[in-house]
């Protein structure tokens, strides 16, 4: 036995990405998806037998990852900085390589190969430009358009991560989708090449109107996990990546048992999860359903703790030396962004990116 | 420049050793630093320097880790489980360890020259017998002595983390010493070579009264945090670590910057941090002290929102080109966790464990 593993479930896996390429498929839409999800090579040659031929990523050193591996059109959907000039240089040598930027004073220090995308803010207000900023964008559109190949808007409503109803989300959808293509429309004279990319997992599983919308790029849907049940985008079932944890210590008592999962392998993330409220994630069976009323309920460092568990903790008692604990993350990115390989049920190990990229 | 960078200030370091040295000499303890806060072998050696001989980490693969760089003499301070016994039998012919455990079950399995601690649960409730339970003790105790080295009790106090005043952690140590040297007392006559292993962080800085007690183990005195600050066991300009990030957008309307600093690189972790509410980290100036007002308000993945950065939000729009900002950690431990490397002030480069150790 090894010690804490992130397992994945290639089936689900193929499942998730089949749909996505069918609601993009219906719409008419362009399908980026992106890999900060699960940056892993094999996943993405996945993606690669669907015929997915271009990809997002939120570094420069991931999107090198990948074009090491064959990709070659990719969006780093991430404000690049002055640091990152050296290696889009390498980059747009190489590939077909998108930027995002919302400001003016970095253009001229791209190259021309590279394809520009501006950021627009839907009102999450992490980075972007306001849509009615319409002066900035309209300097920008220029410089770019002098300079590069302006490629269009580009937005990110992670407000969708929030919402707690798929009434909420396809409201907050058709609101970002109003405020977009309007900002299209402004624009598409004068640039008549411009699209629009867009899209969470949230808003592309959950929306049925994308009209005016030209390419998504979701990520989180090819694991999915807890925050995207709590939102409503998908069901337990289709949660293809848990977290299988030595049971490390057994507590009738307080009716816990500790597990070897802790920050260092799920970060800290959380979900007000219903009746269950706070989790840190969810022990689940072999079919990937929750014990009822067990929950991780606290973390620290490496440990978990696993309250009220019920039939498992009879179960534990019974077998307790080896037992192991499969548990459900909250956010999918971030563990597998902490883990070092994804596992499949067929004694698989698929790498993900190596952590010196993150410098 | 390179991307987000974890900087060590090896000075602040030797300074932080040097004090707990001081309080573990004046007290007559053994001082056995848990180096699961830094994970690497270079700040390892500076203890070293200073004539520490023991250390406590918390995975039996970190313990090989700093074992092949000459460490003879470590405690695994985690419960290990049954998946870990492969490697206790490699390291137990090569140096003296010590591991913990709160079960029967598992002794018969380990090798004989394993020192064995058991671990108690002050009302922390993670891992360890409540000391009550003096039944369990007994069995254990004489299992264990009649198999292992029976080195004696080990316990963390973690309640110490969530206290909010000197006053606050001095009273739950006391309480924590209390029942520890009870037990202490109860087993010394049949067992009287063992000896009492304790102590985080905010106790062993704060906390007066060590009689009792024979060893120490604290870690994160090593680099502290923001949550030392708040606990009140440091002061900003004790700590040592800080993650330079990359400024990736001006907004001086809404009053923020955006950069490069998210959970890939932080944690979710937070702390509630007196009027400047939720917290993530807070953006310093080269002497290590806050900007007044400005705070690390959200993260996600990759993004890092500092909010009402005023002073300076103003000098950013002079240099925005290759602006970053040094951000202090709320939990260092997870930073060099994330982090693949630690970079001084005079260029060196230190690497932190492998991520694939994690498995």
């Amino acid at each position: 036995m090894k010690d804490t593993l992130l397992k994945v479930d290639t089936a689900k896996v193929g499942r998730n990405i089949d749909r996505m390429i069918d609601i993009a498929g219906r719409h008419g839409l362009l399908f980026r998806p992106h890999f900060k999800t699960h940056q892993s090579r094999a996943i993405g040659r996945l993606f690669r037998d669907w015929g997915v031929k271009g990809i997002a990523v939120s570094s420069f050193a991931m999107a090198e990852y990948f074009a090491d591996d064959g990709w070659d059109d990719i969006t780093v959907a991430f404000p690049f900085h002055s640091g990152d000039l050296e290696v889009i240089q390498r980059l747009t040598g190489k590939i077909n390589l998108n930027v995002i930027t919302d400001r003016l004073d970095l253009i001229p220090l791209l190259p021309e190969e590279a394809g520009v995308f501006i950021e627009i803010d839907p009102g999450y207000h992490r980075t972007g430009l306001p849509p009615e900023n319409t002066a900035a964008i309209d300097k920008l559109c220029e410089l770019i358009d002098q300079r590069q190949i302006f490629k269009g808007f580009l937005c990110h409503q992670g407000g969708t991560y929030s919402a707690k109803s798929k009434a909420e989300v396809e409201a907050m959808h058709e609101r970002t989708r109003l405020l977009l293509t309007g900002l299209m429309d402004r624009y598409r004279g004068a640039y008549p090449e411009i699209i629009l990319s867009y899209g969470d997992t949230p808003s592309c599983t959950m929306a049925s109107n994308f009209d005016g919308i030209d390419e998504i790029r979701p990520g989180n849907f090819v694991f999915f996990d807890l925050m995207q049940v709590n939102i409503g985008s998908c069901a337990f079932g289709d949660i293809a990546v848990k977290l299988s944890a030595p049971v490390i210590g057994v507590y009738p008592q307080r009716r816990e048992i500790a597990v070897r999962a802790g920050a260092i392998h799920l970060s800290k993330e959380y979900v007000d999860f219903g009746d269950l409220g706070r989790i840190y994630g969810l022990p689940v069976d072999g079919e990937g359903q929750p014990y009822g009323g067990a929950k991780l309920a606290r973390l620290s460092q490496e440990h978990g703790i696993i309250s009220d568990p019920k039939w498992l903790l009879g179960s534990l008692i019974e077998s307790e030396i080896s037992a192991s604990v499969d548990i459900l993350p909250v956010h999918s990115c971030l563990a597998a962004d902490l883990m070092p390989h994804l596992h499949t049920d067929t004694g698989e190990v698929f790498d993900t990116m190596p952590t010196a990229l993150k410098e």
